[in-house]
């Protein structure tokens, strides 16, 4: 096996925001020479995996400017400064769905574009549902439609291409196979 | 269900690089309001899902600067300038494990982090995998070890946190889900 390890020669700085950061980093390759990489920083997220007593999923739909169109998604929010990735679900939770539940079970964490950036999702899958707030109390600037599926209604969605993002897509196929391991 | 898209006031260029740009919109908000998006640009990019004759998965092992690790992936890379996904897959089957194909699928296709990025990828399953070099023909700052794993060592490598990434979790999983259902 190779040795793969890129060395950092440099480091420029080139945009600080409220969600991300973007650096250009000079590297030295394990041949000895150099290049550039292109790099988002970005402080890590949590989804919600919330599904019901009669066993359907909570999902909302937010318009994401990135993609100039609204998509269908489990709840999702990026992971506050000093807060642990569980506090971080429960919060979002809450504020995207009104729910809060009785247990929180973590699945999987997984890089999201681990080429350019070193965003991190933890998906949790949240049971015992019970309605605390009839409406989400959201931040400011975040506006979404609640739904509530089955796993064949959540199939649909994405062969319309209604869910379209890596965590839910992930989300529903670990539903068909728990389903699938049931028979 | 209320009103959720976003206009755009404003658009400011901030980076423009090899592989991403970036820019922050001001945008006016479903209530009226404005804010500010961050949004990275990025070309696309093609997964391929390589299983060979004997149901092995074919992954690479690659340091991601942005991780500061190596972590093991199926092959992937971004879209070419006017490039087809499926020619893309094709070429970079070929590039990062020497092996062509006879049949190729496409999977499915998802955004990457729709908060913040346009990076959507498409995933491929390739079958009937033939050996055309020896070696690899990566790009001038691409190194890779090459790999043929059983599923079941794919799942291990995922409890393992080697394996790590959204497209990755998301093929093996696909796989899990076809084996169970054939049982």
């Amino acid at each position: 096996m190779s040795r793969l390890e890129e060395k950092t020669i440099s480091s420029e700085p080139i945009f600080s925001g409220k969600i991300i950061t973007l650096q250009v980093d000079e590297v030295e390759l394990p041949n000895g020479r150099t290049s550039k990489r292109e790099i988002v920083k970005h402080p890590g997220a949590v989804a919600i995996l919330p599904l019901t007593n009669d066993n359907n999923i909570v999902m909302v739909e937010q318009f994401r400017k990135p993609l100039e169109r609204t998509i269908v998604e489990i709840p999702a929010g990026k992971l506050e400064k000093g807060e642990e990735p569980r506090e971080t679900a429960i919060r979002e939770l809450e504020e995207e769905t009104g729910y809060e539940c009785d247990s929180l079970e973590w699945l999987i964490s997984f890089y999201t574009s681990p080429g350019f950036a070193d965003e991190i999702v933890h998906l949790y899958i949240a049971k015992g549902l019970k309605k605390k707030k009839d409406a989400a109390t959201l931040d400011e600037d975040e506006f979404v439609n609640l739904l509530e599926i089955s796993l064949d209604e959540a199939i649909q969605l994405i062969k319309e291409q209604k869910i379209y993002d890596a965590k839910t897509v992930y989300a529903v196929t670990y539903l068909q196979l728990q389903e699938a391991m049931k028979k």
